[in-house]
């Protein structure tokens, strides 16, 4: 393999694949990146089982090949290179990599390639293609609902239900829920699928860009894939059965109180320093006069209580939360206003952004003694 | 206790004594940052025996008093607050203190401020001032040479040595020394302390106003503090007799090498990334050809080598480093160009900022195999 590539697309794919890198490999080959060269193209890899993600960035190649180094070295030895062209050459007798750009040179030594685990592309099986800031949304408005106990693996994960021309992405830890929706412009047809919190996190930071970009998605029975520019991302399905979350979703309410999203945020914030010391990380919410009143109390601290203004209808309502689920929501809020909506104290919230209908957050109260 | 400043100001003086606040405090009280109002100052105060710190901010005083808050709470929720300005009330029956902030209300315990080890200011006895920018200048260029293992004390400090208008600071870790002067404008006398590297980085950090600022500096036999606008740092003086380190200098080089300092930095750097895996984190220079090559090499790893062009007069070298010991020096040169003296491969070299004749780094050669 003996190639040159572009300094800055090199960094930005390692950047990329290194996130597959297992960070406990079992075997030495799990904690390299693979490396093949052919056809002006330089793809890289990494795969970690759960995980696996390929990036192509375009490579003068004098002659094609393939080879593995550790991630960690290549990663940082590129990042530091001097130039702004990067020079691969592997010499396959002493089982090294030569790296040279301006002054530097670097040789790393190379695993077996053919040990790697190389990414295989899903066949066309069920497939359709969604914008990549829709995917995003339907992503960050949810994917912090799952749970991280590995102990329930079905709650780990988003649920995503297409239904013709209509997806909707579900996420539950079974304290708190969120549900996203979105409209296709063409019928989808029907899947049901939970695809792992892990890779939805590492998919909506690759796709960021500020023109809207296809993302061809792709799923097998355990596997899907996502596939957008030079990016491709493989990932395994959770198996198992999705609980029936549209029972818990309250049919009505009784008070409505609409706020500013961003004073709210600060004084929740604010009055969870003091609850984030308790085990239960308690916040009280009360509602009335047209006034949310927070307020927290630790016996070891002291207390803390905020006041934000509200357009409350109906009655007074005094609810308490664990501060985390109101602050985890609203900082994925993008909406100016938002909305709670309210019935007893022991009865699930519900929390919406401005009048936006394609989103809500469903939030179980937490018991307190007075 | 009651009064009312300004938010910003709180914030500041809180971020600045709470360095002094004990990370792990013996006893609760040590936890704590210490408040006294009076005469329209309010004045905090932090101490952890080794490090004393207080801030004066201008305050409207209602009732004087003194009050003492855990001091991680304080910072936090002070730093929250929304409004522009904090009142703070102390209930004494209830022995806690009120802080509100425009919709804000926060209650936080309070300890016996009877039971602070309040700061004693030094009395006059050895005392003389000296610009910030000259006395940031005289610490930033020694006290990373400080040792950091506790084992032998007069290591871990810096030596200022002061003769009528001469300023020396020195710091050694007997591996490499840093020796940087300056001069007075009158004679001051003479004063030869060891002053604990710990004290002199924070005080680097506070010092560093836009326009230069006079610093009083007192000592007593066993004391040290730096008094500037209205902050106040104090600190023990660590006993014993520095070695007599204009011995190690040596007093004439057979070789001079004059480079770009942030080519070297970027370099050494790069090819630190293989070497510092190591035990030993040895780096190669060649010093050859007007040209410096620089190399290292990891068995399990592989190798790097870069080149910074130089400007050497007389014989070649061949010598290695702990690269820590060349990274540490590199980064705290401000001069565009830099210098390095050589004589054989065993033997100290120097390395001097540009044409600056105030500076001198000695650094002791590593013993490698070829």
């Amino acid at each position: 393999m003996k190639l040159s590539c572009n300094k800055r697309e090199l960094v930005e794919a390692l950047q990329i694949v290194s996130k597959a890198v297992a960070a406990k490999p079992q075997t030495p080959i799990m904690s390299g990146i693979y490396l093949r060269a052919e056809n002006n193209t330089l793809e890289l890899q990494a795969n970690n089982y759960e995980l696996g993600l390929v990036a192509k960035i375009p490579a003068q190649v004098e002659e094609p090949g393939q080879l593995v180094a550790t991630g960690r070295y290549l990663q940082e030895v590129v990042r530091r290179l001097p130039g702004e062209t990067v020079a691969f050459a592997y010499r396959k007798d002493e089982n090294i990599v030569q790296i040279q750009s301006d002054t530097s040179n670097f040789t790393l030594l190379s695993m077996n390639a053919s040990e790697f685990p190389t990414i295989r592309y899903l066949e066309d099986q069920l497939s359709f293609t969604i914008k990549d800031n829709v995917l995003r949304k339907l992503i960050k408005k949810t994917v912090f609902s799952c749970a991280t106990d590995e102990s329930r693996p079905i709650f780990t994960g988003c649920y995503m239900d297409i239904n013709d021309t209509l997806i909707t992405m579900a996420a539950t830890n079974t304290h708190r829920l969120s549900v996203k929706t979105a409209v296709f412009d063409e019928n989808i047809g029907n899947i049901r699928i939970i695809i792992p919190s892990r890779v939805l996190n590492e998919l909506m930071h690759i796709i960021n860009s500020d023109i809207p970009t296809d993302v061809r998605v792709t799923c097998s029975h355990n596997q899907i894939s996502f596939e957008c520019d030079n990016i491709y991302i493989t990932s395994r399905l959770i198996e198992g059965q999705f609980p029936d979350y549209q029972n818990i979703i309250p049919k009505s309410f009784a008070t409505e109180a609409r706020m500013n999203t961003s004073e709210l945020i600060a004084a929740v914030d604010r009055v969870a320093l003091i609850s984030r010391a308790n085990d239960y990380n308690i916040i009280r919410f009360e509602f009335s006069g047209q006034k949310l009143h927070i307020s927290s109390n630790n016996p070891e601290i002291g207390n803390a209580e905020d006041t934000v203004a509200a357009e409350i209808t109906g009655p007074d309502v005094n609810i308490a939360f664990n501060a985390q689920y109101i602050v985890d929501v609203l900082k994925n809020l993008d909406e100016e206003e938002c909305r709670m909506e309210l019935n007893q104290p022991l009865q699930p919230a519900a929390i919406h952004e401005g009048s936006d209908s394609t989103f809500i957050y469903v939030v179980t109260p937490v018991r307190t003694a007075n």
